[in-house]
């Protein structure tokens, strides 16, 4: 039995708990945050979890095997490497750290210490984005022409990261494992409509050198809520709608079919052609209960999980390019290839 | 009674001449394309129509008072001009011309011979549009935030124009009507999907003085038809999706409240405000029945229309940087003020 | 070429004329209405088309092929059976007559001429309705279990038929051309809000000795418009929703297993079995059109229309049979069997 | 504090114990079940709550003070009897029972120990409902004209109750809190598809003194999940979906003007209005969570729940009248008024 520690249980910190506790093999022993009444109310739901706030307890508590964080990102570095540097296996929220360089410290320590680190990009874990991946690479879309997300919804604003950070960074992660092919360039924009408060409404593309493009429009400031993402292929397209409580991934047998006959140059060359549309079922399970589970799966068994460090460090990669030609109102800013490991399934 | 030709029975000419057909005051003297088919469908929907493949004879015919062109966008300056020449009044698809320097020429045409000069900017004319320029001007949305469109669908490739002058001009022609304010800068990015055909995918986004952002995703290779924009307010703010049969316009009592208080600088100073929701009733009347009349209605009563040669010249100015930012991939492009009348409504 | 005249300019007798209009071998000779203000619109419209208040002038005329009638439903039997009589093929709007009897006598007559008889049961020519009845026919469904309509919306009322007549007819239609059996009893309740008034609103039920039951819910005080049929079948399901732009008919792959082992009669029987939904193509093309194009088929070649003047026939008794039960506030009414064609299918 | 003991811990009790482990002033103590394997779920989600196999102890134990019955309606009598006769307070799943005597008997009982009994229906506490009832009670609607709901999914099939039990009921209790009037007669026709097993699909007329008139559709065997209302009034009319995240409620300023001016009897005497539509918003809370306060607030301050007994019991004969209608293929069958307390609202 793994004995696990919640680090905040503020927004997400509750869904760590309740997801943990059904989890066969794992444990919730122990829940910190800095405000009694939130461990007031882990104590009315848990009785039998313990409380405290002071992080320092569990960190030192040899019988805790494991820390999930669930606190802001600016203090992901330290009590990360805390947690690490006491031996224990880390679960971090995304994103993993505020810059590449942490998100490089924080790797290096667990594989030397041979600790699993897992960044909590949950979309990663649904039946959803599975299935979306395993449409991919089945070849069923043909070569992918592009990738458009719209990410929008009122609140919950942030004052210490833009919405890039909230809420593209999905994205991100989502396009880093579908995929597999890291983009070279970024161009974004954004706006902050409140002074002295980072960007609530971004616009960023991102592109491949396989001429695949990306997009996403992220905002904190819509009337309704939006998730919604199209992923257009040479053979077939997807609609995927997160908020459809069935049906989310929809798949169109549509295209376009292109002659480059030099000798049609002065006519239409492109024909449409429109068929079947297919909604494929998908795995229903809780995203983060499936997570948990291969958490777990990758302590007991020596795993790397699939959302490991190193894909938390190329999301924050995306988040500083971004977020910098933002600063520069749209100018593309050039990325490096990143390390990356292929391959990765749920087992 | 006005005699209007028309020149091009392909997309949008049928368009044109069925709704004409219904315009009090006005009449469908002559149909022209090059394509005989085209003019043979015309003779067996409307006997009394004359049919000609020689757009001369229709310029030259001095019972003809106004002309309607329907054609791809790189002929329009010639045929407007001829027609401007021959002093007939004149209504012109949209983008007028394909140069800033075009539409001046056409512009100062039409007002040294005090022709009425009508571009084909048909959304000005929806119910949909109408209502939400009255919303804005009430102020019931206070300060605007952003606008957010997605124009996207299957086709129709066109092989001499982008998608941006395709779709996105729509939004460019809305823009100008809701705010009454130009852009002052512009961002584009987009990408073609096969060699030797124009953009068939583009994300612009537009910068205001005033703090207002606009963004326009348009791709003519998705799965789905969307038709959606979101309009920010300070007080309220609007969803409009074109392809609902009632209720296109909705309006959330719902925003944030921000404190600017320095003493909550380390506090969230952002509160939640959600209310009811309203969709009022909007005028369903056809928008080009709306625009044929309204055109009647300048010449006869010397006005000038609300979709002036100002405004297409407009668009077309937001056409040109945008395509050049496009080129320099993301590259944020300046853009000068342009000539505007203010205050235009459909009476 | 066949010369039609079409009887009535209201509310459908436009798109008759507009369709006709448009169909090889087909020609709109001229139209009777006694409101010389539609028959001004019918000569703006079409300049080329004949207009009269006397539809005896119609009849009378020798160079006329066939009729259509698109008057009130109590106006067909005299109207219908003065084209037989005149030698026209005939095309009526539904209902075909008020009474079982009055049809017959309409059949007899055509039949006697060798006129052909169409009743405008306009569904029956949608790709929905035929894409359903290819996929019951192939037996992809399994046995059927039931169907369940929903059709209101809000107007238009009529002052001379009940809701039923109006808005029930159309799955009385299509069930016959569906399921090709015929209902054996009938159960039906209704209510009129307004005095003096047919009924507004009425839920019908059918019974059919094969098991299938079929429930249709009609109002016309429905404050948004709704077409929604369910069809379950034992191995699969469908969703037709008319008011979808694209994809109306989806085809779940869903049900249930039932084992009927009796040693488990104090156990749960029932397992659930929930696979991929899809959507079939379906032609666009509107219904009409196609119609006008069966019709002349008929009439060139001789074929019995697929919604000849027999289903007709078996519609107006199922209006009779529902129409009493409902004054029986919903006592089952027994329904014989009615003579049937088997089999058509649009060629 | 109040102490609960949860009888069931199938498909719902999950539910009232998530639920009640929320409400200040109320505890969970135990939790009975005849299956270890769900006790033990239990113990893994809440160590502090004891579980037991046999109900007769927690009925026994003096320091529980109230007791929550989920388990199959057939129990619902003897258990409920045994814990009022244990003189504890009583929450009751829907239907209070399976027959109007012992429903008597327990409202009896309930009355002579001076217990609450509260009857699970759990609706009634939504605020989407609370919120239909005050749009009714303020005349916003004028006269209620219909009630008609739709209420379908494939599964859960019950085996020892009909859809009506476990569906139809609930529009049954939401009825009797909107309208505060009773149904005069019933009218229902449904079908078992499985030998052996109850009605799985069901459509129900009731009809009022007023004239309104409320269908209900219940079907265990629909492809998709509808949970869609309209409510016709002579001003407004009402659309609930429940399924809908936000705006559940939907008001139309649409309706018909009549005029019963006899002079017009030949003319259309029906006019139409169409103005705004308009979402409330409306209370998000989880209903169960209200309903658990309300039963605090009941047993503490000796309060009738606005659920209560008699309105259970008013429901459980709609469910025996509608039946033994089905029964019958739909004969109308008569109601009697049943004992009704007014006006209860949640403080």
């Amino acid at each position: 039995m793994i004995k696990i520690g919640v680090i905040g249980y503020g927004y997400w910190g509750p869904n760590l708990v309740r997801n943990f506790a059904e989890i066969p093999g794992l444990m919730v022993a122990c829940v910190a945050d800095l405000d009694t009444k939130k461990l007031e109310i882990v104590q009315k739901r848990y009785p039998g979890v313990k409380t405290t706030t002071r992080f320092e307890d569990m960190i030192n508590d040899p019988t805790i095997d494991a820390i999930a964080i669930a606190t802001p990102v600016s203090t992901h570095f330290d009590l990360g490497m805390a947690a690490l540097k006491a031996d224990k296996h880390l679960w971090l929220e995304k994103p993993i750290t505020q810059t590449v360089a942490q998100a490089r410290q924080l790797v290096d320590e667990a594989e030397k210490r041979k600790r699993v680190l897992l960044v909590d990009h949950t979309f990663i874990y649904t039946g959803a984005v599975r299935k979306m991946r395993e449409l991919i690479k089945s070849e069923d879309l043909g070569s992918i022409y592009y990738y458009d997300s719209i990410r929008v919804n009122l609140g919950l604003f942030q004052h210490d990261v833009s919405v890039i950070s909230d809420l593209a960074v999905h994205d991100f992660s989502i396009l880093d494992y579908l995929l597999e092919e890291q983009p070279i360039a970024v161009s974004a924009v954004g706006i902050n409509h409140f002074p002295g408060t980072p960007e609530n409404l971004a616009f960023i593309t991102l592109f491949y050198d396989s001429g695949i493009i990306a997009h996403v429009n992220v905002n904190w400031l819509a009337p309704v809520k939006v998730r919604q993402i199209l992923i257009g292929g040479s053979k077939k397209m997807i609609t995927y709608n997160d908020l459809e409580p069935s049906e989310k991934i929809k798949v169109y047998d549509k295209g376009i079919s292109f002659t480059d006959d030099p000798r049609k140059i002065y006519e239409m060359r492109v024909g449409y052609r429109t068929g079947d549309m297919w909604a494929p079922q998908i795995d229903g399970s809780e995203a983060l209960k499936i997570e948990g589970g291969h958490f777990v799966d990758c302590i007991v068994n020596g795993k790397v999980p699939i959302t490991d460090g190193l894909l938390g460090m190329r999301v924050v990669q995306l988040i500083e390019a971004a977020t910098r030609s933002m600063n520069e109102h749209g100018r593309s800013v050039k990325l490096k290839g990143m390390p990356m490991r292929h391959g990765s399934v749920i087992e």
